[in-house]
């Protein structure tokens, strides 16, 4: 925990926060939390700032909020991955959001097992936990969207035009003779495949509908280091001039 | 499993490979190894092309290899990280490995717990056992060094100058200025810190040796994640001119 979360239900009329649960408990036993003590703290979907320790009791610690700074500029990018097997996904997910994507689509693709759709982790109180926990992780407090797509044509005929309209759109194919190194900081879908990529056919229906082919090079990547690789690549330009 | 990797003991006098433990229990059940069927397979430290399966018995397969085409270029990054704990240095070979590094330095840093050097994934059968695996992700055939530094001081003074000597330094540095947009292709030593970071001392004894300090932007990624997104961003001149 680089930072610790705070939601609306935590402030109290009084000014000063109160934090029960996990966070508690992180912060008896992982911070050792007694008074006086401060840690990196961030309002979610607000300003960031430190959390002075005021009291720690046996189920709740309480704490005062000093704000400090903006969260970190997001990642222009949208990721339209192919939905993984469950424990990748869950990798991708905290991949994504500590590398500040703000909006990820999970899509099918001929090659994901029809299980994986119906995995407990797509449950929205799974999700909404462990992008808490990936914000956490990235000392953020913008929460991210996370959807999800059963069918890939009309997802990419219908759905896609309306989100992020004008975004360039890349997808990672295997072989593809570019390698983004250079993208103008302005919005991108980046569409990656799911284990042994898209068929012949989904590459061919995500180039129809402008998708540029790219390639991190010879190696072939499990899931989560291919995602990490490739918003690594398209951040270049964001943070230098961001 | 993107590429079967055979080992010199599996060659037989007549031409063909016999693989017997968890590669035939792969082939078996995962790829349906029947008669005639062909899979991408490469010989370790040596060339890549197919196998075709020849006969599938109780406890071995037996198979034809014929060679095609080399490894892929290895990436010239040496990889200089403090031993992260267990579950995440597992992540870390991984990655490294199938991102094409061939050359992997475990070393101390403050921050490292002691517990984490008695760990079982430090014996050289657990290692070499993850490297195979990460090479068969990777397809690739070239097997990477792992080495252990229990000491931070001593490593960067008396050894590591006989590593890769003339190799451009650079460091993870949470702050730093500098982004690692251009390398030239030509060989790098990557630091990379614990998580929390190497202390104040560390990173100033690393700045006194040479090393230059990179960032990966505002966000603070779990290690595994940070070492895909800087080799990521060093492969880039290589992928190209490479």
């Amino acid at each position: 925990m680089n930072l610790l979360l705070l939601e609306k239900e935590d402030l109290l009329a009084s000014g000063e926060v109160r934090v029960s649960g996990r966070r508690h408990r992180q912060l008896r036993d992982v911070i050792k939390a007694v008074p006086g003590k401060r840690c990196r703290a961030g309002i979610l979907g607000g300003m960031r700032g430190h959390a002075e320790v005021l009291r720690c009791e046996e189920d709740f610690t309480l704490l005062r909020f000093t704000e400090e700074d903006p969260p970190p500029p997001p990642l222009p990018v949208t990721l339209v991955i192919a939905l993984p097997r469950p424990q990748t996904y869950t990798k991708v997910l905290n991949c994504a959001v500590e590398m500040g994507v703000k909006r990820i689509d999970f899509i099918n693709s001929y090659k994901v097992e029809k299980s994986f759709w119906q995995g407990s982790r797509l449950a929205e109180e799974y999700v909404q936990n462990e992008l808490r926990l990936a914000l956490e992780q990235a000392a953020d407090t913008v929460m991210p969207q996370v959807h999800f797509h059963p069918r890939f044509k009309p997802f990419v005929e219908d759905e896609l035009p309306e989100i992020s309209p004008g975004a360039a759109r890349i997808a990672g194919i295997p072989g593809a003779a570019e390698v983004p190194e250079h993208f103008s900081g302005s919005p991108v879908i980046l569409a990656v495949g799911p284990e042994g990529g898209f068929t012949d056919y989904e590459n061919g229906f995500l180039l129809e509908h402008g998708f540029t082919g790219v390639t991190l090079g010879p190696h072939i990547l499990r899931t989560e280091f291919a995602v990490a690789a490739l918003l690594a690549r398209l951040s270049i330009r964001n943070f230098r001039h961001g």
